[in-house]
C-alpha cells in the first residue's frame, strides 16, 4: 500500500468519500462495543467459578498453623497465602505482606502513608514544599491519577522499547531529592505491552538517588500474564537485583490475583525487604486488625500451588491470545504501509498501545465513540491526561467476544484512516495557505 | 460482706496469706486463658459456616441490576448489599458505601483523608499546627491509636452512664476550633457496655463545632448485638437526628458485619450526608476499582434481610448470654460489699468495664498473667495508655468457652483481692509512717 501522505489530495479526497459510506454503515448498525478498560472477559471469569466450591461449611477453615481463618488477626496474611503469592511474585514469603482485594489500593496507601509519616524515618512528604514522581510515558493512567491526587509533581519520562529511558531517569533522581519515586509496569507494560530489558533493570537497582525516601513503585502487574508456552518475556527479579546492588530497600513491588482470579476479589500483595516491611507494619496494625484471611484460603485451596495457578493462566491465555492476534492481524491488514500509525505486538498482558499520527488520537476516539466503540480515552496514558503528541490510544482487547473485538478493530481502522485523510488534508490546505 | 476498709489490718494479713495460697493454686495449673479482646467464640463462627455454601459454582453471581459480582467495577458497592446493610444501619440505602472487610480501615482511612485532603474543601489537616480529637474515656483503644498515629492530640472526656459528658464536649467543640473530631461509640460501648442516651444524641446532633470540619466518628459496632429479645437499649439514629437538628454533614457513621459474619471477612460500611459522601468518592475512585462484590453477595445471599439478620444475632445471643451473665454473677458473689471495685451490666455488646480501687489496675492485670490469664492491658481504654487513675480494666468475655471464663473470672476476682489488700495495707503503712 501506499503512504497517505504520498496520495495526491484529489484521490484522497475520494477516498475519504468511500470511508464516509463505510463509516455511516457502521453507524447505522447502533453497535455498543466497549474496549475502555482491561477487563477480563466472561469467558475468563468462568475459568475461576472453582473457586466457589473450594470452601464449604464441611471444610476446616484453620491453617496449617492453627490460625483459624474465621476469626480476627493474622496482620500481615496466612503462611499458605504468602507462600504462593511469594512464588508468583518470586520473592520468599517472608518478604511479603497480603492485603486486601486491590494491588492499586496497596500502591494508593503506601503513597498515602509517605505523605503523613515519610519513608523510614524521612520527612512526611505533606511537610516538603514539593514532592515529584517520574512517570514512564505512555503508562497507567491509575498511577498517575493517585499522584495528581495527592499534588506531586509528575515528570514525563519516554518509554522506550526497552523499558523507561534510564539515562534520563538515572540523571533525574540523582540530581533532585524532590522526585520520590518512579511509576513502573516492568512487565508487560501497560499500555505498550513492553518487558524491561535486563540492563533497564540492572540500572534500575543501581539507581543513586538523591532522596534516601525515594522508591521505585514496581507494579508487576502481569508477572504471570503470558500469551504464549514458550515465547515469554523474562523479567530479571528486582527484589533480589537490588539486594545483589547494594540497594536493598529501593523498591516497593506491587502484584494481585485481580486478572488471576475475580477483580474485585482478589487478593494483593506488596513485597519489599524487611526495613521496608517494618515501616510499613507500623502503619498496617494501626489501619487494621488484617485482611480476608477466608480469602485468601480460598485462593490457595483452589490454586494449590505456582503450578496449579500457571496451568490456570495457560487457560486464560487461551482466550486471550485470539484477542491479541485478531487485533494485530486487523490493524497489519488495514493500516500497513500507510504511515498513519505504529502499534507494538505484546507477548503477554492486558494492553496494545497505538500511535497515530501527532494530532489525532482524540479525533479517532471520538469518531469511534460516535459509532458505538468506546476505547480508553486520548490522552489517558499521561499524567494529567496530556498527551504532548496527541498520538497514544491503548487497545484493551479482553473485555469483548472475538466477534465484536474484530467488528471494533475493523471500525477502529476506519476511524483511524478517516481522521488521518483530514489530518494530511488540513494540513496541506494551511500550507498552501501559508505559501 | 465486709468492706475491705473497714478490715483490720491483722484480719487483712491473715486473709492475704489464705488467698495467697489459693492463688499459689491457679497457678501451678498452667492455665492459658485469653480474654484481652473482643473476638467471636468458636461457637459463634460456626453459626456462619453456612455463608460458605450460598456460593457455588452454579450460581449466577450478578446482581439485580446487571452487575456481575465477579468483575471490576461498583466503586460503592452492589445495590442489594447496601440495602442489607442500610437496614442494619437505620439508614437509606443511598447514604451508604460498602467497603472491605474493617471498619477500623474505613475509620483510618477517613482520618488519613482528612489529614492530606481535609473534610469538604476544609484546610488538610497536615498543614495545621495543631489537631484534637475529643476521646470519652474510658474508650476503644484501636480509635485512640489512630489519632495518635496522626499526631492528633487526645482530650479525655467522661464517660457517664448516659453516654459523654455532653456539658464538657459542647463547652470544648464550641471554643476551640483545632478539635475536629470525637471517637464515639455510641450503643453498647466499649468498654462499658452502656448506651447514650436521648438526650446526649440529641445534644451530639446539636453541637455547634468552632471547626466546620469538625465530624462525629459514630462507630456503632454493636448496632444489633443484643444479648436479651426484649430488654435492648435503643439508640436515636443520629443521621436522621443530625439533619433534623439542620447539621446534615456532621457525623460519620461506621458499622461492620465483623461480628456478625467472620471477623476478617465481613463488610464494613459508612453512612453519611449526600455531602459527604460525595467528597469521600472523590477520594474513593483514585484509592480503588472497587471492594469485594462476591463477599457483599456472599452476605446478601446468606442473611437475605435484615430479619434474617437478626435472627442469627439471636443465636450469637445465645452464646454470649450465658457469659455476660456468668462474669456478673462471678463479680458479685466474689467482691460485692467488698468495696474494691465496681463494674457495669451491659445488655449487649462485648465488653464489661471494671473499676478498681485507684492505683490497682496495672498490678492487677499482671497478677492475672502471672496465672496465666491475659486481660486487656490496664490503661488500654485510655489514649496513650495511660488511665489517670489506674483503676479500669476492660473484661472481654466472648472468646472462652463458659467453663474457662468461669475459672478465668474467679481467678481475676482472687486478683482484684490481693491486690486490693496489698494497697490498702500498703496505704496504711505510709499513712502511719506520716503520722
Amino acid at each position: 500500500m501506499q503512504a497517505y501522505a504520498e496520495v495526491s489530495t484529489e484521490e484522497l479526497q475520494t477516498l475519504r468519500k468511500k470511508l464516509s459510506a463505510q463509516y455511516k454503515e457502521y453507524q447505522s448498525r447502533d453497535l455498543r462495543l466497549d474496549m475502555s478498560r482491561g477487563k477480563p472477559s466472561i469467558e475468563q471469569l468462568d475459568l475461576s467459578m472453582g473457586m466457589m466450591d473450594v470452601l464449604s461449611s464441611e471444610d476446616d477453615l484453620t491453617c496449617e498453623d492453627g490460625t483459624d481463618c474465621r476469626n480476627y488477626g493474622g496482620l500481615t496474611g496466612i503462611r499458605e497465602a504468602k507462600e504462593l503469592i511469594g512464588d508468583m511474585m518470586e520473592v520468599a514469603p517472608e518478604n511479603i505482606i497480603i492485603y486486601g482485594n486491590s494491588s492499586l489500593n496497596v500502591m494508593y496507601d503506601t503513597v498515602s502513608r509517605s505523605m503523613t509519616h515519610g519513608v523510614m524515618g524521612s520527612t512526611p512528604w505533606c511537610k516538603l514544599d514539593k514532592v515529584k514522581f517520574l512517570c514512564p510515558v505512555p503508562g497507567y493512567d491509575r498511577h498517575f491519577a493517585i499522584t495528581e491526587y495527592f499534588g506531586i509533581e509528575m515528570i514525563n519520562v519516554p518509554m522506550l522499547p526497552t523499558g523507561p529511558d534510564m539515562d534520563l531517569v538515572e540523571k533525574l533522581v540523582a540530581s533532585d531529592d524532590s522526585i520520590k519515586g518512579i511509576w513502573c509496569v516492568p512487565k508487560y507494560s501497560n499500555p505498550t505491552g513492553n518487558s524491561y530489558s535486563d540492563e533497564t533493570v540492572r540500572r534500575m537497582a543501581r539507581l543513586k538517588p538523591a532522596a534516601s525516601d525515594f522508591r521505585i513503585y514496581w507494579d508487576n502487574a502481569y508477572g504471570i500474564h503470558h500469551l504464549y508456552d514458550h515465547d515469554q518475556d523474562h523479567l530479571i527479579e528486582i527484589l533480589a537485583e537490588c539486594k545483589r546492588a547494594g540497594n536493598p530497600d529501593l523498591v516497593y513491588k506491587f502484584s494481585s490475583t485481580s486478572k488471576i482470579s475475580f477483580p474485585g476479589s482478589g487478593i494483593a500483595a506488596i513485597a519489599t525487604s524487611k526495613n521496608n516491611l517494618e515501616d510499613i507494619e507500623k502503619q498496617l496494625k494501626i489501619q487494621t486488625i488484617g485482611h480476608d484471611k477466608v480469602n485468601q484460603l480460598r485462593h490457595v485451596r483452589f490454586f494449590g500451588d505456582i503450578h496449579g495457578m500457571v496451568e490456570h493462566m495457560r487457560r486464560h491465555a487461551d482466550s486471550m491470545r485470539p484477542k491479541f492476534e485478531a487485533v494485530i492481524r486487523i490493524l497489519a491488514q488495514e493500516l500497513d504501509g500507510l504511515g498513519i500509525g505504529t502499534w507494538t505486538e505484546p507477548k503477554g498482558g492486558y494492553f496494545i498501545s497505538f500511535d497515530s499520527m501527532e494530532g489525532c488520537a482524540k479525533d479517532i476516539v471520538a469518531r469511534c465513540k460516535k459509532a458505538g466503540l468506546v476505547m480508553t480515552g486520548a490522552g489517558a496514558t499521561y499524567p494529567y491526561g496530556k498527551d504532548p503528541y496527541d498520538s497514544n490510544i491503548r487497545i484493551a482487547p479482553s473485555y469483548p467476544p472475538l466477534k465484536d473485538l474484530e467488528l471494533a478493530m475493523e471500525l477502529f481502522a476506519l476511524c483511524v484512516k478517516i481522521v488521518s485523510i483530514d489530518k494530511i488534508l488540513a494540513d496541506r490546505k494551511s500550507a498552501e495557505a501559508q505559501a
